[in-house]
């Protein structure tokens, strides 16, 4: 999805630049420009202030634009995405630095990632496998690339990723005795504890992580290869990476955006992360289009709208309305002093950001008022 | 999204026509053209043999090609939608009939919905609200076109839709009186009901909207403005509406692909209704890209490949392995013989299929091991 001339208000696109922001059709994600540079600057800064470098993650938005906006506002140093067609989006959108955060096998996709770097980005891959490591090899070897790799350390998730020492230093001599491959880091992100509401228990499993890792950077120090790079943290654990003494590459992505699933943690001192360490910045923005019982609305915004995977969205700044039962089409939403009317628009915190996002062909982005961007969701759908 | 040569196979397209479906990038995707039109034909058939209109439900598949197949095949005459958007879509792709089974409320889609019919095409509309009759009647006078309208009866699906015979009559005589809008029919549509696993329940369910519907019949030819369709009907209970006497049109959708939350409801011998009454003819196929663990393989179709509001996906024609959690980009899949190999592939049967069409670009059709056809999911991402 390209931005043309071609596109209609209402048909392919919910607002046009200039409009006001009472004239978006719905539904539709809009972002709050201002509350997303916010987000940004504050974790540009402080990954500055703690010598860490923010690679932000790109699976969540994306969007070619935001992440321009975490490099050039936020100082990210490059992206991460979870697929080769998301990485050639990012790099034909100008990208310079992409980590598929990911493992990547079959021979086609091998073969377009191998041939990425031509376009002038620097490429990195995960590993969890020896035998990925001659597939890689080989790709690059005959593109004429050179593919940077991190060793995926299983540390809590419980997906993709080597569990023992052992492993990684297998795969890492492997890597450094390969043509064309570049051993660079270990990619260890505890994806599992990231929305656990305890910030005590979200630090102990953290912990375990970073022990894990810190055996592996010994095993592969003590034979010459320790890790330039070591990367990994969210949203709900940055701040434990980044007094690891061990991590050096942060990768948060929901930071930006914030959703309902993790403005709910908790920070040290008890309160949401929502309530002031991240502002919601994404908003689906829905319209009340039935009211034919007096106690409930129905609006716009359903299941094609936005997932639910991690529970329904909240209404924003509203406490006498609810969000109450998701459908296809249509939110649910309690009205028990029917004070909703046709036509009322209400900005809808979504559940979880990234399946959220990937629904929908464009960002809204307003200030003041107005629609100041309409950005596309770039790589939206590119999951190959 | 349309189809043009500049598509790339991998970076924006999962398989091209006429290769062999071993190649076909995953995720994405498949329909069993076999399957698909059995099933298509076996609605339509049996919507024949009772003299029940079939309005195939558009929202379903989101596809003109899929429409097509619908009325060519399967007798359908015309499509239903839920939004202007996706009206707009399959007018534009040739469908001539097309019903927008929700409620417009917006002044813009208001605007654009009564245009709608100077592209050849009838277009029907619901009202479950007085005042909406005035705006409608408003706009296709001043578009110079004309507007069918259904009344929405809320027969407890909990939406949109009136309750009352008294409203009926209220809405009835207004569409009649208005300008521009031809009163023609009744919605009733039980949503809430469809998923029920028991036959005797959904029955039971189906007899109170029919006898609601019936008594507002009664009321409007007492009046003389007895409704020439009366449409409802979905995949659990197109059997009570098609023998009630009482509706003459159907809505069905899911029927032509399934999925797993509607395959496991029962019939009226007990038997689950993907067992034999329809097939499985759509399927989210996914690669195996890590075994790092021995007892589980992790597969690439995850949050970003489907939709799970109504439960996980099911791996088709397997019992040695089960899709076990589903987080953004992975599927980790219980493989406890460890007999799943690295880009072996599997087909998930979605447990919604509305949903998980609406993330996808493309269907891939396959008949015989090889690739036949390549389907825009035309209405993608429709839903202003």
């Amino acid at each position: 999805m390209t931005m043309t001339a071609e596109l209609e208000v209402g048909y392919n696109v919910p607002a046009a630049v200039g409009m006001d922001e009472a004239d978006i059709q719905t539904p539709c994600l809009i972002l709050d420009l201002d509350a997303l540079e916010r987000n940004v600057k504050k974790m540009g800064d402080y990954a500055k202030a703690h010598n860490m470098r923010h690679r932000s993650h790109g699976k969540m938005h994306k969007s070619v634009d935001v992440q321009n906006l975490q490099e050039e506002l936020g100082g990210a140093i490059g992206v991460c995405c979870q697929k080769v067609s998301e990485a050639e989006v990012f790099v034909r959108g100008g990208i310079k630095d992409v980590l598929v955060s990911n493992q990547v096998r079959n021979p086609a996709k091998i073969e377009r990632l191998a041939n990425l770097p031509k376009l002038g980005a620097t490429i990195t891959v995960c590993v969890d496998d020896v035998d990925n490591v001659a597939e890689l090899s080989a790709a690059a070897t005959k593109a004429g690339t050179e593919l940077n790799c991190y060793i995926e350390i299983d540390c809590g998730a419980g997906r993709c990723g080597v569990t023992t020492t052992e492993a990684v230093v297998e795969i890492a001599k492997a890597i450094d005795a390969a043509e064309n491959l570049k051993f660079t880091g270990i990619q260890a992100y505890q994806g599992a504890m990231q929305h656990m509401d305890s910030f005590s228990d979200r630090k102990a499993k953290t912990q375990i992580a970073i022990d894990q890792v810190q055996e592996a950077i010994d095993a592969l120090t003590e034979i010459g290869l320790k890790p330039e790079f070591v990367s990994g943290g969210g949203t709900g654990s940055y701040y434990f990476e980044s007094n690891s003494g061990v991590f050096n590459e942060l990768q948060c992505g929901s930071y930006a955006f914030m959703d309902a699933d993790y403005g709910r943690i908790l920070d040290e001192d008890g309160n949401r992360i929502d309530a002031g360490e991240w502002e919601n910045a994404l908003f689906i923005l829905t319209s009340v289009m039935s009211h034919a019982k007096t106690d409930k609305a129905i609006v716009d915004a359903g299941l094609k709208a936005q997932s639910v995977d991690s529970g329904l969205p909240f209404i924003y700044g509203r406490d006498d309305v609810e969000y109450v039962k998701c459908s296809d089409e249509h939110g649910v939403v309690s009205d028990p002093n029917g004070v909703l009317e046709i036509n009322e628009k209400l900005k809808l915190v979504p559940g979880h950001c990234d399946p959220t996002c990937n629904v929908h062909d464009f960002y809204i982005g307003v200030r003041n008022g107005k629609v100041e961007t309409v950005w596309p969701v770039s790589a939206r759908g590119k999951m190959y």
